[in-house]
């Protein structure tokens, strides 16, 4: 058996982004914990696991790997990250069909919001 | 409601990063898929999806996000994952009871292979 256990983002202040990304996806902080390690874990007990990990990593863009947040309500989902300390990313090849918009965490963590109310109104979000 | 929808790598060769992260995850292709992108979903039916976008992206060392893959069986499965095409990364400074193998894909993407036994007892992996 082998899954998906757990993204693990390297971060500069891992106590700020503890409390953002606690606050985006409703997740909690594995205890006990490292002072430069956190395991962020789905409250709900679904879900993969979001690792902090306090080393420096260069910030390149485009990333080579980034996250797809799945939205029932993308429009509010934007708005509430934004309010926690995201931003909205402007591209200006985005297609006008696009179903993601492109956010960056607090450090500049690239990941989308994807409109995916279709595929988030069974249990399986597949 | 916002989840972690997806993991998105970008890829060189979709088909051949097809073939290894299906076999990886037991994961099957979403159809319909386009040509130069594929969401892969789990088999199960639990866990996040992991996406293959077909453009290029730089490979930068160390990455700033990796997947950590949670092992009921270490040592078996980073054998599978080795016979699969990955490659165990040597690491000069692994502490002597680290519970992580260091592994990368056939293009070089970096992920864990992590002793999760006890946590994968349960149905809940966090």
């Amino acid at each position: 058996m082998l899954i998906v256990g757990s993204i693990v983002i390297r971060v500069d202040d891992i106590e700020a982004q503890i409390a953002f990304w606690t606050r985006a996806l409703d997740y909690e902080v594995r205890e006990p914990r490292d002072p430069d390690f956190a395991v962020l874990r789905p409250r709900s007990g679904e879900g993969p696991n979001v690792s902090l990990d306090a080393v420096p990593a260069p910030r390149v863009l485009p990333p080579r790997i980034h996250l797809d947040l799945y939205a029932q309500d993308q429009a509010a989902e934007v708005a509430r990250l934004t309010a926690l300390g995201a931003r909205v990313v402007p591209w200006d090849r985005m297609p006008e069909d696009a179903d993601f918009v492109i956010m960056e965490d607090p450090e500049g963590i690239r990941f989308c919001v994807i409109d995916a109310r279709d595929q988030l109104s069974s249990t399986n979000p597949a």
